[in-house]
């Protein structure tokens, strides 16, 4: 039998004050088993930028990385927010290892081809080192990824934590058996916001009926996307779920599934 | 008989400009063998920390890091340069890692007590983790340090990089053959700036010698110091050398030695 292993990706949201990524890495602590996370940080390099005189420049959600905010971007995920994270597990007694897609080349991208947008250094994934992280794993670590990946041939892109959340779950299910977990401010996918009701269930057929209804926002969709292409390719369980219900399996408030 | 592990470090004046850095890491991918990498990155921290409306405070060419500056460290030095480093190295075919010394817990160190000069969040090392370091090598990886470390509680620290260098080169020691080579901009230790006359041996005597003559100058006394604590304890050989004559024992300029 496989070895379970527990993908866990936090948002921006979910870490944008000391106290927050505080309460969240405590929490993550008590996880038991083969566990690795993946973090975003949106609002805190957006500000770090407007101090620089850099504007986020977005379009439909998705950032223009030009080569100042790719600095920026470099710095602040993978330096500033990415060591907090590692010294306040370190701290709660998890042996946590940082690493952006360059260290060990552990994912690999390509530049984002310029069709009707150029997103600049934007990467889209093509390889994820599955030998290095199990290699990490059998040393007692546990990886902690930010969004910055490689090209192999020097170049630093950004890329979507919840596609690398994804992209590495599907990777590691040859020899885990894997938990997807996306963790974010609400307990789950609501249905309706003022009851803060949480759907328990979500698949392909029921995520079309919930957009068409305007029950879900346009910020889920891409998402909802990597849950079921994870599923499709070997992932065995996927969640989105709350920053104070994603301990335990039963707790968790939305599972996504292929099928209904 | 021992394996051989050869640390480099390299200082900011080696890796200011990005043709430097690339030519730096070209050469570094050349050298054979057990290898690992420790940069500072001076300069470009400085650049950054006055675009953000920080001045560097220094006494007696120690930096008084307070949090603001510290955040800026942990962006630059962990993030922007070491990604930078690793992201080069990966397109010279070199597996490298990069590591602050809170990523797998590998170097622990206290807040530096206040005694005349209160240095801020500057580190003091205790403990350096030669255990996940060999675990690494062993999974073929080449380690990238760079100046951060942490508490263990929680806590970042900025330290200093030859410092670093020296102590993961003694706690290496038990396993290794240690070479310490430390690169800078040039050749090796000058008994002459003119004629660029580099002293082939330095030892303890020696260097009391050339420091009361003026001819070493009082930045590479703290560098020389580290160079004798590696060697009292346990580092096979040290070397002060040149950006462009490293990869070769038989080329590297300055050899310091405990004993004449």
């Amino acid at each position: 039998m496989k070895k379970r292993l527990q993908i866990f990706k936090i948002g921006g949201n979910v870490i944008n004050s000391d106290n927050d990524l505080t309460a969240f890495l405590k929490d993550f602590a008590e996880v038991e088993g083969h566990k690795l996370l993946v973090h975003g940080g949106g609002a805190v390099a957006n500000e770090l930028m407007k101090k620089m005189g850099i504007e986020p420049e977005m379009v439909d959600g998705r950032r223009i990385t030009d080569e100042a905010t790719m600095e920026m971007i470099t710095m602040v995920y993978a330096g500033l927010i990415n060591k907090k994270v590692v010294a306040g597990l370190q701290k709660s007694g998890v042996d946590a290892m940082g690493l952006s897609g360059a260290d060990g080349n552990v994912i690999t991208a390509v530049k984002r081809a310029v069709k009707d947008v150029d997103y600049g250094l934007a990467g889209d994934i093509v390889a994820v080192n599955s030998r290095l992280i199990d290699g990490l794993l059998n040393l007692g670590l546990v990886p902690v990824f930010n969004s910055v990946v490689h090209d192999g041939n020097g170049l630093l892109l950004n890329t979507n934590a919840d596609t690398i959340a994804s992209e590495v779950a599907i990777a590691m299910s040859d020899d885990f058996a894997v938990d997807l977990i996306y963790v974010f401010e609400k307990k789950g996918v609501l249905s309706d916001l003022k009851n803060e009701t949480v759907i328990s269930e979500i698949n392909k057929n029921t995520a079309d009926d919930l957009a068409q209804k305007g029950i879900i926002n346009s910020g889920m969709l891409p998402k909802l996307h990597n849950c079921f292409r994870a599923l499709e390719n070997g992932v065995e369980r996927v969640f989105i779920t709350g920053k104070d219900n994603f301990k335990k399996v039963q707790e968790r408030g939305t599972q996504v599934l292929l099928n209904g």
